[in-house]
Order: C-alpha cells, then structure tokens, then sequence
C-alpha cells in the first residue's frame, strides 16, 4: 500500500486550488500531507482527511453568504474541499434536498418533539451518492485527472457514471458481473465504461487497488480510493443543510446509516464545523447508528462495549449497506459514544415494514437503506434511548425505486375487480 | 354526462377558498360556474377551466413576494387554485425542479441560442404529475373530499398515492389488472388501495365515470375527472419555474410531450398569465409539441392541416404518451400553430436514441416521454424548424427508472473480465 500513499502527479498545495482545503491530515497520527490524489498516512497508515483554514470573521456575514448561494450543495463551497467558482463549473449540482416535517410518522411512533426525515431521493441520481462524487470531480479536476472509476455494486455506479458525463470526463466503472440487470442498466445509460468484473465485490476492490498501482490507471481518479479523502466530505453538507434547514439550529438527535461509518463520521465533523464557526449554537447532540442485523460490525462492538470491529460476511437485503468489515467503524463507535448516542440494528423483515411506514405516513418511498435508518430510529425509540420529547432527525440515503424486490412480494393489489359497481361492491371497497 | 357535471357537495363560491380561481368557465361557451368537483359544462358540454382574479398592481412587488416564497409551486399560490395558506398544509411540495443548463448537449445538436432541460424527475415521485395532483389535493380538500381517486397506468397511481398518503387522505386508484409488477409496487407501497380492473385502460376509465355517478363515490375526488380543472391548472408551474429561472424571461422555443395535450395548454397559459402580470417582458415565443410515432394523432393532424384530431389506436413504448384520443389535441393544435412552433412525433428507436443521448451527455436519465421530447427537439433542429440561434427548453417530465425496459435490451457492460490488469487490457480499457 506504500507505494500509493506518495502523490504521482506534479501537482502540490501550490498549483491546486481547492478552496479552504489547505492539506491532508492523518486521523491516527497527525501527520499532514500536501493536497494530492492520495489516500493513506506515509508514516502509519492510517487514513487521510481533508484539513481547511475555515473562514473567520462574523458569523453573521458567513450565513447570509451561505443563504444567498445556489440552492444545491455549493453554497456551502467555503466550507468544501473545492474551488470559489465551483458552482460555475458543469456538474449535477446536488443537495439541498428537502427536510420534510414528518408529522404523520411522529405521531405513529410516539413523537412529540418534532419529527424530520432528511430526504435525499431528491439528489439527482437519487442517492447521497450524488454529493460525495461532486466533491471527487472536482478533486479530480484538480488533479488533473481525465478519467473518473470507481467499484460499486450499485447506487455509486450511478452517481459516477451521471456526474462524469455532466462534467466532461471519461468514466470506467467495475461491478461485479453478476450484478442485476436493472443496476446494470442504470449504470451503464449515461454512456461510459462499465465493466462486469468475474468475481466478488472484494475481487473487485481488489483489482481497482491494483489498478491504481499501474501504468494503466495513470490519470484516473477513482472516487472512493485515490480520491476518497475529497470524496467522503461531500457528507459533511448533510449536517449544514439539516441545520441550515432547521433554522441554523442543531438537532437534538440524528439517525444516521452505517456502510463504511463515513457518512456518520462526516456529520459529525459537519455539526462540529458548524459550532466552531458559530453558525450554530453550541449544545449537546445525540448521534445515532444504524445497520441491518445481516451486517452488523458496528452494531455488536457497540453492544458489546468493544473498540475494535470484528468483520461479518454480509447477508441482509440492505445491500447498500452491507459493508462487512467497515473502514470507519471504531470512529463510528467512537463518536455515538461520546455523543451519547447508539448503534442498533434491525431484521429485514423490520426493514420491509419501515419502508412501508415511511411511504404510509409520509409519501416518501425509500430504499432499504432508509428502511434500516427508520427502522433502527423505531426499535430505538420503543426502547427509550431515542428521547419522544426532542427534535430527531431520520437521515433517508436513497430512493425505493432502485431496490423494488425488497418490498414486491409483500405489496401488491388490494382487489382485481370486473369493470362493474357490482363487483365493485363485492370486494368490500365501497 | 350532464348529470355528472352538476357540483354535488354544498359547497359554493362563497365557501370554497381557493385562493384567487374565482369561476369555472367553459373554454367552448364561456359560460361560468361556480367553484365545485365539476369538469364539462351544462350549456355545451365543454371542458371546464379554471379562472382567476389574478393580483393587480406593481409587478416587482408579486416578483418579490415569489422569490421570497418556499422552494417548490407554492410559491406561485397568487396564480393557482389554493389557498393563500396552502404551504403550511401537509403536502408533498413539489416543483421548484433545476432547470438545467445543457451545454454539452447542445453543442451535439448544434444549438448556439441556449440549450436548458427543465428536468421534473427532481420532484418527489419523480414526474410532473406530482404538480398536478398537489392541487387536486388542495381543491379536495375545499369540497370537502375524503378518498382520492384516479385511474392510471404508472406515474399518476404513484403520485396519487404519495400525495394522498401524507395529506391524510384515503386513496383508492384503478389500474389495469395486467400491469408490470414494478408499477403496481411503485403504486401500491404508499398503503392506500389500489384496485386491477379486468380489461384494458378504456375499460379502467368507464368504471371510474360509472363510479362516480353512483352513491359508492360520493365523497370521492377523481384527480383526473371530477377534480381535473384543478388539477391541469398544476402544469402552469413548469412555465412560471422555467421563466423565473432564466432570469424572468420567456423562452423562445420551448419543446413539450403530447399525452392528452393538457400541459402543453396550461404551459401557454402560464406564459400569457406571466406577460399579462407584466413578470416577463411580452415577445414572441413558440411552442413544439412532441409524440411517438406510434400514438402521433395530434402530430398528424398538424402535418395534415386539420384542426379536428383523428383518434388513434396507441402502440409505442412512450405508454406515459399513449393516450391515442388526446382531449386536449384541438388546442395544442390552436397553440402550436398561433405561436409559429410545430407538431412532430419520432420512433421508438429515436425515442430509445435521445434517453441515451441526454444521459451521455448531461447525465440525466430521461424516461421514454422525455425521449420523445428531446428526439423531436432533435429532429426538428434538424429540420430547421427550430431555430438553433434562440433560447430552447426542453421539457423532460419523468424519470428513466421507471421505464427501464425500454433502454434494457441496448445497455448493457462494455466488458466482462477477470480480475487481473492483463485481463484488463487484453480487452483494450486501457
């Protein structure tokens, strides 16, 4: 792995201009690196953020510069790994998805304190995905890179195969060659490379990482490795608008779901960002993680009391969360501790019903992913270590037309009919 | 049908808020009603519109109070049939979708005046039907409905679904009992009922009529027939969002999908509503109708020359399109016409061309309607019949995950390979 640790290309903090972004900083050790296309810590290994100079001055100002942005992610740009003029630059333009008051699930659960689900099957491809790949871009711009890759089984595909084809890059994505036709489909339309790998989703990071490594991936900027320090604080943006949204106020509770951990890390950092920079006041804030029993890492450490994540061998229909050795797992556990929060995780039969609780009460048609977030939000309320009587915030990831056979054999017609009042009638509809 | 066309609540005009819709008045005769769940008029059996007292006086004022006004339609409640409060009422808020700036399409077709895609897969259900049936809601609610109702084959039933779900509604939708399992689970899955009818979408609309004018609907709000003047009136938002969006101005050339023929009418409407208002300077526009060949009744009566539409038996993949008896087709033909643009219709493999081109290029996954709109756009580019030195929007109303199968059997992997770097560049990646 070393050798992929030292940036290849030429560039340096000097020619690249990525905003408040001012270098890489290890998580273990501290130590900070230029900004470049690299990913691990030259002296332990450990992973790499992105570390800013963020701005100062009055907060006021600050606000009223982030309100009178564009309704997408970029208004927070003095806050991203990403240049002034980013939102003048051909992109989706994600975020800023609704917060939707969801006072119809409150009152089913027993919620009094106000219930939100933060909704992102708004984004364009309809999944979170979306904001951390607009950041990638335009690391990768940075860099110089003419070629966007990535390995996915699904949602991220998407989101890579969309975002390139906006921006004006070439894209190469690896899937497992089994994958399902229709994730096939909505990979492959927005006409790049998508290329079926013979084998597993790990022999398929596996053969990205070498990739990497070789002459044959120079000039290729793969989102969730070489640029994944860039790439991961696109999640940042899902605590400022929540926030934002709230009216620059913090939640007293969020839910959030757990694949790697780093979506959850990065709110978290967002939250703390936001207090630092007084956009926010400073109280305390409970963070809650969520994953499916099939593939529960997190989960069982944080039940058990342990720092350490002992991988799973994934076996939920939750597939976008089935993560089984997950990267951020001890910060994870780390920050639901200290925050006073929880991990929790739930069957999948819990899943199917939190899907269909969501679509009952609020109209909102998740995927299982939001059905592992609402359901954990459920399970966690029932047992009194979600407070009814505060402000609680359900993070929704993704959107349930892309996972339909979750929820097909449980839902269906209520009745075939003749075209007739009579038979109308008979069938109790009336 | 007359008896029908009588309101059968207690409501009136002088009960009934719906903001500044002060009458029903029949497009044929002119003759006006009051306010009420009624759709053809009692003189001469023609359609029902909604008319308004719009607001009077400086126009930078209603230009501020809308900018001003949340992110979604209501923000336009001055110009719709709702009330004043209708934001704070649980709906799902659709609109306010990105009216996206298509270079790099445009620079394919050749179009130098300003290429924009106004991409309504953005809204909560992922279609424009979300607008309309936002305000068949809020007129259901003013007459005092309970049960909203619809008959469908796709989008609608979803719609109608969410919105009923989280407005607090019972909602009862018809369908053709055949329907693809994966609609009828996008249908199903908001909880409300939803019903197959033994036979085909004609058989699925005579039941509704039936059902209406027995005991066993009342209290029932058809979106699309007894609620329709209401609900067309939704699809003016796509023209006000499209003109504040470029800056308060008209387009001049905006291209559209024929199913029935209303929302290109309720478009127009809106743009004459807005240079009336003095929001936009007034000048000339035009606007393009755009039809599968396979249901293209509309566009051949255009190249035809006639103003009575002949009706058509539908056979295309644009099944969001088929509607092969367009109510409204005698007006898109008035308007097409007026304004100078055009009627024209593409094939199923044209259709299936444009979803991938607008994918490729722009990185938004179109369904088939949004295929027939940009490939007529294309073909009439072309042609010279749309000038490629003006502004043009097109029109993409839905989404391409719900009409998968139409890209299906054309996209697919680029390659299948092993997991090793020789594998790979044996198959030429590289």
């Amino acid at each position: 792995m070393a050798v992929q640790t030292v940036a290849t290309t030429t560039d340096s903090a000097d020619t690249v201009d990525l905003g408040p972004a001012s270098a890489l900083a290890c998580r273990e050790c501290g130590e900070r690196f230029a900004l470049g296309p690299i990913f691990a810590c030259e002296a332990c290994f450990g992973p790499l953020e992105v570390a800013y100079d963020l701005p100062s001055g009055d907060p006021e100002d600050l606000r009223k510069r982030i309100e009178s942005g564009p309704e997408n992610i970029w208004r927070y740009a003095p806050l991203l790994p990403v240049p002034a003029d980013v939102a003048s630059k051909p992109n989706l333009n994600p975020g800023f998805t609704k917060l939707v008051q969801a006072d119809n699930l409150a009152r089913e659960l027993g919620v009094t304190g106000g219930l939100w689900v933060k909704d992102d099957s708004g984004n364009p491809t309809h999944s979170f995905k979306d904001r951390v790949v607009a950041q990638a871009i335009e690391a990768a711009r940075a860099f110089g890179f003419t070629t966007l890759s990535c390995s996915s089984t699904g949602n991220l595909a998407g989101a890579v195969g969309a975002a390139a084809a906006r921006a004006g890059f070439r894209s190469c994505v690896f899937i497992p060659h089994d994958l399902e036709q229709g994730k096939v489909v909505m990979a492959a339309v927005y006409g790049g490379e998508l290329v079926g790998i013979e084998g597993n989703y790990d022999d398929v990071n596996r053969f990205c990482s070498e990739l990497i490594g070789d002459p044959a991936g120079e000039g290729w900027g793969f989102v969730n490795v070489n640029l994944r320090p860039y790439y991961a604080e696109g999640s940042k943006t899902l605590a400022y608008e929540i926030c934002e949204q709230l009216g620059w106020r913090l939640p007293d509770q969020i839910v959030i779901p757990i694949a790697s951990g780093s979506q959850l890390t990065k709110i978290d950092k967002g939250l703390q960002e936001l207090v630092k920079l007084g956009l926010v006041e400073d109280r305390p804030y409970k963070i809650f993680g969520a994953q499916a029993e099939g593939c529960s890492p997190v989960s069982a450490a944080f039940k058990a009391g342990h720092d350490v994540v002992r991988p799973q061998k994934p076996d939920t229909i939750a597939k976008s969360l089935a993560i089984g050795n997950p990267a951020d797992g001890p910060y994870v556990l780390d920050i639901c501790r200290r925050t006073g929060g929880a991990v929790e995780d739930v069957t999948d039969e819990e899943i199917v019903d939190a899907i269909k609780l969501l679509a009952r009460t609020e109209g909102i048609f998740t995927e299982t992913a939001g059905g592992t977030t609402l359901g954990v939000a459920r399970k966690l309320i029932e047992a009194g270590v979600i407070d009814p009587s505060l402000t609680t915030v359900v993070v929704n990831t993704g959107d349930g037309l892309k996972t339909l056979d979750a929820v097909a054999p449980t839902t269906g017609m209520s009745a075939v009919i003749r075209p007739n009042l009579d038979s109308f009638r008979e069938a109790g509809l009336a």
